[in-house]
């Protein structure tokens, strides 16, 4: 049970610019502060700027901020939009599903129940992380 | 956020020796109901054994039986049993954290109780499946 790299890495992403907040950041300073890839986190921050969470500035005062207001963010909804596998076993892929027993079968019903109680918690937490209300 | 296909096959083979109780079962039952490989589902099996889900009886009526009572074996223990994975970001494995962020992060925080609720819905379904009481 794990997300991916790319999940794990935009609400960190995320988490700095709220920060940095109001100042701009730079892909070389998250490069600094998380230790990773540049290659990766252009492709990060691209997708995220994509999704309207972060802002590329052109100008002077140019550079990469933080595109909404922290407070109104959940964490749910940008592990929700950047996690691209959210097929926790094969029965959830109607295409792959080979299984014969799903008709009858409610393991399924059971892990989106478990999948909707892990997301309903983190929905509940904000970009600027403080303890839900 | 996947489950590893170790995990996936493991409540299925438990489901369906609870479905054929109390006939034993065979790997090549098995192989034909969910269509993947022997191999595979030989060392879930096994492991299954080793856990004591699954019993091996030696004799003539030797075989696969169920080794618990399905009423009391929850789906939610199965799959931590079988999941070896459980670190859903790099933060969670202090050893390989590079993460400059942690001591003052409650990211961490928020995805074990985001983890926590998901154990909790699955630990409420037992293997002779029905709604949680």
């Amino acid at each position: 049970m794990e997300l991916s790299q790319f999940t794990d890495y935009s609400p960190r992403g995320l988490i700095y610019s709220t920060v940095r907040q109001p100042e701009k950041i730079t892909i070389t300073e998250l490069t600094k502060v998380y230790r990773i890839s540049h290659h990766h986190l252009v492709k990060v921050v691209h997708h995220l700027g994509k999704l309207g969470y972060l802002e590329n500035k052109r100008g002077r005062n140019g550079g990469i901020y933080l595109g909404k207001n922290p407070h109104q963010v959940s964490i749910g909804d940008v592990v929700r939009r950047t996690e691209t596998h959210l097929n926790l076993v094969e029965c959830f892929n109607a295409k792959n599903n080979a299984c014969r027993l799903t008709p009858a079968c409610r393991l399924m019903g059971a892990l989106i129940e478990a999948r909707d109680a892990f997301f309903g918690v983190l929905d509940a937490y904000r970009l600027r992380i403080r303890n839900p209300s």
